[in-house]
């Protein structure tokens, strides 16, 4: 008898673990896959085991596209509406993703039998999460190629930063940036092109197989141009085969790219309450859960959780839907940019331009503002009052509201501070005859450093909260410094 | 049977998550709640859902009175040694705080036929924690803002840091700092005074409503003084309504304000081993006990654990007493200071002064020190030997002794090397006339991270083991470079 | 009935609970200790208790030797093959490794009746862990001191670094570094050389001791010289009583040394997407596992897993030895040096010199390398494909061959970039009648961080995918702004 209860005891436990670690129990040990994937995993197993083990934690690997769609929809994680004539039985393995759109896959090769395409596209994704490709497809991220490349101001940014100077006879010439810089750097976020060059033979432990010619690969920054023409990288904040919404949920994935001293939000984030709460009590949150609720599975924001995800308060009452076009819930631009201003009304920001043609939103005079591709004031007051809202939940309305007056103030600071500091440069350009290549000069590079670190850090740092940022960790002790420094540089220009 | 066996084990082991999970299990389900607080909930749940959650993640929302002063004094938690008439048998909720001594809170109003303060202060929760407000209130947290405020010298870097300069013909004039540039950077952390400007009226989701009307708000800094005229914000450390004692215990929250580069104690801690073994290891540890069992509930301390906690050894005999005049365990002033010196008597450190009445505890040519406002030299042998009494729980007598000469020496060694860099400027000094406001030209700006960076970097490195601050990271390799530059900024001065 | 169910379900419960909690599971719980151990802990208890505990914790202190011994080849952690007449039947505690090698142990000394030496060296882990030791004892790590002292250009780096200036009529003249200046910075991470000078009398709570009286202690470098002789510090990464794989996989141990500015290697992981995945998944992993079992135990390498661990894949095959000689499987050097290079044949880095003498593995000119000291390019060849065979474990051949082009090109353009500095440098160090010492002029200065910081930087940002380390934190756009500020100081030098 007391083996008999020790047993079962011990096969509850076994099963209350199991369930936890994988963190639903829809009891379905073993899946329904497709013969193709069979294949596929028969094979890569042994050549990537990472790889399938990787998908094989993953909510792809558990359960069949009818049971996604057998829970509640405010809970279901596809956002298609109808099967469309796919097979609901199987789970989504390995030749569900890879296989899809073919014709226009130009990376599709023939691999052992099968046409497989090598990179899966956001295109891909939307088979089953069309709301999520429709909102993300005309959003900064997915336009944030062009958004560098097809901007002369940016696209010289990232020239002059990243030249490569010869020096000889006592003189520096500059040669261009090659393409493996910019790769190695700003496209390493924003993304690169990948383009199929015809077919190379690799070695491989079976022999040599042909595999299309990738070119500007790996790269999976959010605004990736896929073989397909497709833009984005879901894989950017949904890693690789496990394709968690945990990891997105979580800073640390934002922070591969938002983080100092250009985009200092991961940074001010961690210094700020917010941050202290995440670091001391997030281990224990549920990141997993959809909707997320808001006191329950976790007592503090992260930034998915202001900036995307789908929240309900513990009643179940929806506080914010989810969306996956970030700038929408935006009302001001605070980086990236030499003076803040209203928020583009689309992705496609390298549009914007001035009367002149010059491809930036603000004059460097601050005399002109591209307002046509900026949204309305009213639409800028309505946005931030929806953020304020969302505060409310946790903050009362005097915090609220003295916290958004503060942060109006401070940008404001942080735009006049900067434009003290361009006026110098405007006597300097007057000068050395010309701002031709504004970034190139040392005391050029010290200007850019004003806004792009300095009034960033302090926009940021009123944003969310980490005051470090905004007095000595790139904050006004430095723009008050840098000030005085270019001052003197253009005093002793000859 | 078998469903029988299987429904008591999910039982137990529900019971036994549940348990866990609240880390106590005094099977209290039904909790007595105030009829006031019940009357608060039953609105603020759906205004401000997030508050009422956190709130019930507490202690708070769990014991009646009766029930803390029913545990072991060790493992108690309030500092009262009787009710006062107070009620025991409820729990903590919200009009059991935002009601407490009405007379005295200006922020005090009426709102839904209750009178409520807007915030709760130190003196507020000192009803049941009289012993650590005692304790806090005279130290140099509590007096953070005005040792801002108060003193000439550091005012004036305040101002300096600060200032917004204008930029017209060739010259730059200075503007002096706006209050709201001061609350967003240093009173952030020191606190800001909220004063009380009549009522206001906020539109609601229930209509309008009159609220006090707070200046400086929000802020949470240590030495916010707040409308009650007390100061102090135990939100600081024990955030918002979960009042966690494992949120002030972990690093993370005192890494909000003692971070580098002007106080780098975080990032030298978490780059030392102590911090490696918390990131690591820490995060089985129990964060939650009272008194808190050194190698046990912990293996290597966090900033709590040398400077405030009570804590025992596995046998259970008291290591070290709990305090929350944090400044009563140190011995030397390490950072924040031209050189380093004795630690002052009380936490009022715009007293102290030298002869002329130049509020600094040393003159810049270190020929005076204003001993009559330090502690004594015994004192503060006295109080190293306490902490590296401490120390020697966990390390050898030949380890600690060691340890402690390198810290003295090094701290000698970064004195004197802000010394010789402060004799260029008495030269530079000399050249323009005096050092009026010694800190707002770029050279001064210079000299200012000679010590509030670098030598800072360099004495923290050796007080906890972070060898980079000490070596490339802010430390000597700056502090050599840095002072050839002054001295060559120095010579070139026309 | 009930009550007994409940009984045995809470019994399973806490056994579950409490091997969980200890990892491992053979049942032994009052293990065999010897009799001077155990005096030992009777006098430490009360006197350390921290180490005590801390040893608690370990797994030395939970079996036997021969337990050790019973463990399957493949997941034992010792690595003798035979006792060699060590008694089998006992744990290992204090007297076990504190009584080894007497003779050899300058720092033996008579502790109540016991031979008991002070520094547990490599020499006498190598008891019990000989393979190891014998990886480590030719490495780089383990001549991590002599590597700067007996190297005359690290040297001078070093002195030049911290030496002390004292100026006086407007000149500043260097005073040298202090030994403990060393220790605190450099040596800290590098190890220190610890003698024994005698006997010392310390003051206990047990009355007066004698103790052997170390120097440059305390230490624990990895390349720190031991009182036996030997070198290396295992306490580096295993560290102190609870010798932990757990801390040594984790990237924070790598992290204390190897951080920015000057080898970012933890800080480029980090902002990976590798190190995204480990922040946010990490948490569930099993770092104690041996071997380590790819996307089982981890799903994405930390450090440890591609430098040094005994990994297998989910069907046990092995994919990579463990070695305790981490340069063994690099081909490339690419931090710490003015320009990359092939790894060194052996760990005696200071031995390599160009023909004049020099020692350096490069010329500042390029135009000479000191290849007889580095390994040659078909060995690197060799390490490079075996190191991109284990990456092929989670990626596709296409993916790992594009990441390594990259890397290459990368690494050249970083190391062109320096070279074009340094031609700047001949041009300085022409009108300045040479470089006697090339480092400690402020124009000197800017030049090291050219390569040892920002050059460092862009190569492990390639390395390891940190693209923030590439472009504005501490890259190309530092390189180049250096760069721009070096020449302007060359021309305004008179």
């Amino acid at each position: 008898m007391y083996r008999k209860l020790i047993f079962f005891s011990l096969i509850v436990i076994i099963a209350f673990s199991f369930f936890s670690y994988f963190g639903f129990s829809d009891g379905n040990e073993t899946p329904n896959i497709s013969e193709e994937s069979q294949m596929c995993i028969e094979c890569h197993e042994n050549y990537t085991p990472g790889i399938v083990e990787d998908w094989r934690n993953s909510r792809h690997s558990k359960i069949t596209l009818n049971q996604a769609f057998g829970v509640d929809e405010i809970s279901r994680r596809i956002s298609i509406k109808e099967l469309n004539g796919k097979n609901g039985d199987i789970i989504v393995a390995c030749y569900e993703c890879h296989s899809l759109n073919p014709d226009s896959h130009k990376d599709n090769f023939e691999h052992f039998g099968y046409k497989i395409n090598s990179i899966v596209s956001p295109v891909d994704c939307s088979t089953c999460h069309i709301q999520e490709y429709d909102e993300y497809k005309d959003s900064k991220k997915a336009h944030a190629l062009d958004i560098l490349r097809k901007n002369k101001t940016y696209s010289t940014l990232v020239d002059a930063t990243l030249q490569q100077p010869i020096y000889s006879h006592g003189k520096l010439t500059n040669h261009p940036a090659s393409e493996n810089k910019k790769n190695e750097t700003c496209y390493h976020c924003h993304g690169t092109e990948v383009e199929v060059k015809g077919l190379k033979t690799i070695e491989t432990e079976v022999g040599d197989i042909e595999v299309p010619n990738l070119t500007n690969y790996p790269n999976q920054g959010v605004g990736r141009i896929n073989p397909d023409g497709s833009k984005g990288s879901c894989t950017s904040c949904h890693p690789r085969h496990s394709f968690s919404i945990e990891v997105a949920r979580k800073p640390e994935t934002c922070a591969q790219c938002h983080l100092e001293p250009d985009v200092p939000a991961y940074n001010v984030y961690i210094e700020s309450k917010h941050g202290n709460i995440y670091k001391t009590k997030g281990k224990n949150w549920d990141y997993n859960s959809v909707p997320w609720k808001l006191g329950v599975d976790f007592t503090t924001p992260t930034c998915a959780t202001c900036h995307n995800s789908l929240l309900v308060d513990s009643q179940d009452r929806v506080i914010q839907q989810r969306t996956h076009d970030f700038g929408t819930k935006l009302w001001k631009r605070i980086f990236g940019l030499v003076y803040s201003h209203n928020q583009p009304i689309n992705g496609r920001t390298y549009e914007i331009m001035l009367e002149n043609g010059t491809q930036i939103p603000t004059s460097l005079d601050r005399k002109e503002v591209a307002t046509n591709f900026l949204i309305s004031d009213d639409e800028a007051k309505a946005r931030e009052s929806e953020m304020k809202n969302l505060c409310k939940n946790c903050h009362s309305s005097q915090w609220a509201d003295g916290y958004f007056e503060k942060f109006d103030k401070t940008v404001k600071e942080a735009d006049d501070m900067v434009e003290e500091t361009t006026k110098i440069m405007f006597d300097y350009w007057k000068k050395n005859k010309g701002a031709d290549n504004p970034f190139d000069d040392y005391i050029e590079k010290m200007w850019v450093k004003q806004w792009l670190y300095y009034a960033n850090s302090v926009r940021y740092a009123s944003a969310m909260s980490g005051p470090d940022y905004a007095a000595f960790k790139n904050g006004w002790y430095e723009m008050n410094s840098n000030l005085l420094y270019i001052h003197k540089l253009m005093l002793n220009q000859k």
